[in-house]
C-alpha cells in the first residue's frame, strides 16, 4: 500500500512536470536586426522551470525548434534530462513561431511585411531577455534541438563567455547545398499555399514531402505503402496552418537557409570555431535529411568538441528515436561536462 | 603509325556506337490497359542496334527509365556493356515518354484525356512490339535501369518464360511508402505548374526538390552552399517542360505508384518470385532515394538473384557512379549468367 501511494505521487510529479509553466513575455521597444532593419515592437516568450540559484549557476537556455513553440519543449524539463529541481531552465520561443514577434502577430508589420530575419537575431532578443529582462549574465548551459541547435552553434560563437557548456542536437553550423534546396523547396510550396488560398492540391504536396524527409525504411514501418495516398489526405485535412502562420514558416526558413555562424569571420568556419570557449556536446543523426549533419561535425572537429552519432535509421528523429540514450547523455553532460557524455555513449 | 590508325578506327567505331540509330514504330490499332480502357491507336517506338542471329538467340530488350527517350539510352549499345556486335539490342519506348503514345502526342486522347497507365502496360506493349511486329518470341535478356528497372521486374514475373536472363537496375517491384510519396509530390507539383500556367515558383519548387532527391554530401561536391539559390533558378530557367509534356512525367508517375508484380498473385510477392525463370542479376544504390532499394532486395532473397549494392555514396546515381563496376557486371553477366558478376563485384 505504501508503494502504491510512492507510485502515484511518482506519477503525480510526471503529470506536473510535463505541465507547461504560464508564458511570460519580454517587451522591447524595437530590436535591432542583422538586416539593418528594425522591429518594433518586440516581444519575446519564454517560460522557466525550477528556481534561479544565489549564485545565478544554474541557468539553462533552451530555445525552440522551427515552428515549435516553448509549450512543446515541456518534456526537457525533466528529472531524466534538464532536472528542474537542480536547474533554472529557461524556455525561450525563436522569432517569428507565432508567440514571439512574428508575422502572424505583429501589430505593425504582419505578413510579407514582417523584416527577413536570421538565427543571430534570434539569438541577439534572447540576450536581451537574460541580460535586460531577467538579470542574468550567464549561463550554465544552452541547449537547443533542430533549429534550437542551429541558435546554440549561434550562441557559442557569438557569445562565447556567456555559457559554460552548450548541446546541439541535430542543428547546424550553416546550411550545405542539400538543406538550402530542401527549405528553398518548401519555400516555394507556402508561396503556391497561399497563392491558391489554402487549395487541397499544396496541402497533400506539403505532407508528402514532409514524408520524404523520413527515413524510408521507418516511414514504412509507420505508414503501409497501400495507406500512403489516405495517409497524405488525411494529414492534409487535419492541417490547420493558416495564410498568416505560413509566413511565420517562411521567414524562419529564410533564417535557417542564410544561417552561418561563420558570417561574421571571413567565412571561415576554423576562425569561427576558435571562438568557441564553451564545454560543446554536439549530437547528429548519420541519416537525418533535415538538418543534415556533415556541418556539425566538422564543428566537431573543428572545436574539440563531445560528438554523439544516432544510428541511420533515426533521420530527424532525435531525440525521440533514441530517447532513453539521449535523455543520459544531456543529464550527464549537464552535470559532468565533456568526458562522460562522450565515454557513455560510445 | 599503325597504332595511331588503329586508335583511330577505335574512336570512331565508338563514336559511330553512341550515334542513335532511326526511330521506327510498331503502330497498333489499339492496346489493351490494365484499367479496362483501350489506347486507340496505339504507338510503340523503338530502335535497334546490332543484328539479330539466326537463332533468334541474342536479342536483349532494353526499356527506358522515367521521362526517359531511346536516344538518351545509346550508350548502353557498347561493347562495354551491351556489345552491339554479339546481341541485337532493342531500346523501346515506354508509353508516356513523349515518342510511343503519350499524353503529349496522342491524336485523340491527349493531355488529361490520355488514359492512366500501368508498368504492367508498358510490358505488355512492348511483348507485342516483338511477338507481333518484330516476330520474336524470346529474348536473351531484358535490361532496364530505374523505372526501366521495373519493367524489368514486371517482365519476368508476367512473361516468365520470355528472357533468359533479366538485369533490374535501381528499379522495384512495388514502390513502398516513401517512393510513392515522392511521386505524390511531383504530381502535385505537376498540377501547380499547369494551374499557374508555368510560373517560376512552381518551377522553382521541381528544382529544388530535385536536387534532395541526391546524396547530402554529393549533391555538396556538385553545387556548393553559395551557389545553391542561383543554380536552382538556373535550371528552373533552363526548363523547357512544356504543359503536355507534364502529362506524360504525369502519367508515367502514376503508374510508378501503382507498379506492384505481385498484384494478380494475392499481393503476395512470394508467390511473384516464384514465377520467375529468368537468371536474374538485381542491381541497387543503399542510399537512393528515388527508387528505395528495400523491395528489391527483398525479390534478390525471394527468387536467389544475383544481387549488386552500390554504396551509400551514389543514391540514385546509377550507372553513372560505379560506371566500370556496372559495366562490368552487365557484361559478364549477358555472357556468362549468375556466377560471374556476382563474383566479380564482391
Amino acid at each position: 500500500m505504501r508503494l502504491f501511494w510512492i507510485a502515484v505521487a511518482l506519477l503525480t510529479f510526471s503529470a506536473q512536470a510535463n505541465e507547461p509553466t504560464p508564458l511570460d513575455y519580454a517587451e522591447f521597444d524595437a530590436c535591432a536586426l542583422a538586416s539593418g532593419e528594425t522591429l518594433a515592437p518586440c516581444r519575446i516568450g519564454y517560460r522557466t522551470y525550477g528556481t534561479l540559484n544565489a549564485g545565478q549557476s544554474n541557468a539553462v537556455l533552451v530555445p525552440t525548434w522551427h515552428t515549435g513553440k516553448t509549450d512543446a519543449h515541456v518534456f526537457l524539463a525533466s528529472p531524466d534530462v534538464i532536472d528542474p529541481e537542480r536547474y533554472f531552465i529557461i524556455m525561450v520561443d525563436a522569432l517569428a513561431n507565432g508567440v514571439s514577434s512574428s508575422p502572424s502577430n505583429h501589430s505593425k508589420t504582419s505578413g510579407s511585411s514582417f523584416p527577413t530575419i536570421t538565427i543571430a537575431d534570434m539569438v541577439d532578443t534572447q540576450h536581451r531577455l537574460l541580460t535586460e529582462h531577467l538579470g542574468i549574465d550567464s549561463l550554465h548551459a544552452v541547449m537547443g534541438i533542430s533549429m534550437g541547435g542551429m541558435q546554440t552553434f549561434e550562441w557559442v560563437v557569438r557569445y562565447p563567455d556567456f555559457a559554460d557548456r552548450a548541446i546541439a542536437v541535430i542543428g547546424s553550423t550553416r546550411l550545405p547545398t542539400f538543406d538550402i534546396a530542401f527549405w528553398t523547396a518548401r519555400i516555394q510550396t507556402l508561396k503556391w499555399f497561399r497563392d491558391c488560398d489554402r487549395c487541397d492540391d499544396s496541402r497533400l504536396a506539403m505532407q508528402a514531402m514532409w514524408m520524404t524527409a523520413l527515413v524510408p525504411t521507418k516511414l514504412g514501418e509507420e505508414v503501409s505503402r497501400e495507406q500512403t495516398m489516405a495517409t497524405i489526405a488525411e494529414r492534409a485535412a487535419a492541417d490547420t496552418l493558416t495564410i498568416a502562420e505560413s509566413w511565420d514558416i517562411q521567414r524562419q526558413a529564410e533564417a535557417m537557409n542564410t544561417h552561418n555562424v561563420a558570417r561574421d569571420f571571413d567565412n571561415d568556419m576554423t576562425k569561427a570555431a576558435a571562438r568557441v570557449s564553451s564545454d560543446l556536446l554536439i549530437i547528429v543523426g548519420t541519416d537525418d535529411r533535415v538538418v543534415t549533419p556533415e556541418p556539425a561535425k566538422t564543428f566537431a572537429t573543428l572545436t574539440g568538441a563531445a560528438l554523439i552519432e544516432f544510428d541511420k535509421d533515426c533521420g530527424h528523429g532525435e531525440p525521440g528515436c533514441n530517447a532513453a540514450a539521449f535523455n543520459e547523455a544531456v543529464r550527464l553532460f549537464l552535470r559532468d561536462g565533456t568526458d562522460r557524455p562522450a565515454a557513455s555513449a560510445r
